[in-house]
């Protein structure tokens, strides 16, 4: 049992927050104002086994930190956080940088070079950052077996050793099988990850089925 | 047997266009100079089967033409291949634009709102341009049934149907599925399968294996 931040009341935030309560941890939601109505009813469902707050609360709260806000918001959610609140911590960003602004399909505001996974990293660079599970609807995020027995892929990346081991054995609760965790190195890999978003979204498009994930055969 | 233009000499071309010969096509390598060394090299392997020339004499050879070039160059070997002997053709875009003058890994020279098939699309409106292929190593793009019984995925994209149909027929008889065969749609869905090219390389450097594919499960 572990304390847990979820950042962010969006369906991902909710998904990841009731799988991590499931499997007994303590949760706190963050939200940018403390009476966020979303929380709100995260907590009343969750009673007395969560709670929320702003997101420097849940980030003081949490020992892990999950950070399930929308990819465009990512930086200015985790700066409210607080870099003491997060310093030490492993922060898992489970966010893409979709820019919504120009229409469908979103654009990605990192690319080639930079990625959001490597935009936090830089910005809190004593936070442990691993970035992980942004390659595939929430529902299966946390229920893996919902589809193909649960064998298929998950990608897993960042600088800390120590900390992306913590985040597969989280993973491994999720129901994902280890030899389907696929380490990909350090947080630049994060670039591979958010840049497969448009043929995600491509893949969608072209059968209507969210529920799809990729599984890696040789 | 269809006359075929293969543009470019390199382990794509050389692939492709031996896959292409085994087939019964007749096959005319194109590359920038008549006499390229690679090409007088597939021509001695293919006596009788094949012959080479420039980029002009292989496109107009060809009622169907393979982009065998790197994606740097393509543009430009299309532009020697010359728009009235494209016209009208299908032009099968296999190339990743990927620039490499910042080392590695590769940059894309395109993304987001835009792809190398759509560059070549508008670059040439009567041609009709097919994307597929691009994203896995060459060795598999003509023998799929190497790994997993051949049950893996392939992407296509076009704004011509009756063309794109065309092409999913050399496909099959390159050995893919049918049902394996996924048509994202029209030309801008090449963003997708070229961004995707990040990705494929890092899972290509945490296995150090490039004879993979990737199923989608769902």
């Amino acid at each position: 049992m572990t304390k847990i931040a979820v950042l962010g009341t969006g369906i991902v935030g909710e998904t990841i927050g009731t799988k991590l309560i499931e499997l007994g941890h303590q949760v706190m939601m963050g939200s940018r104002t403390a009476n966020n109505e979303k929380a709100q009813a995260f907590l009343s469902k969750h009673d007395g086994k969560s709670s929320i707050g702003t997101f420097a609360d849940a980030a003081a709260f949490g020992e892990i930190i999950f950070n399930c806000t929308s990819g465009g918001g990512s930086l200015e959610a985790l700066r409210l956080a607080s870099e003491k609140n997060l310093n030490g911590k492993i922060l898992v960003d489970l966010a893409n940088p979709l820019d919504f602004s120009n229409g469908m399909p979103p654009s990605l505001s990192f690319v080639n070079t930079n990625s959001l996974g490597e935009e936090i990293q830089r910005a809190f660079p004593d936070v442990k950052v691993v970035k992980t599970l942004n390659t595939l609807w929430c529902g299966l995020m946390v229920n893996p077996g919902m589809i193909h027995g649960g064998d298929h892929n998950i990608f897993v990346c960042g600088n800390d050793a120590a900390a992306k081991e913590s985040v597969k054995g989280i993973l491994l609760s999720f129901g994902w099988i280890g030899k389907n965790i696929l380490d990909l190195g350090d947080i630049t890999k994060a670039r591979g990850t958010e840049m497969y978003l448009p043929l995600w979204l491509s893949i969608y498009g072209s059968t209507k089925n969210g529920a799809f994930n990729i599984k890696i055969v040789s």
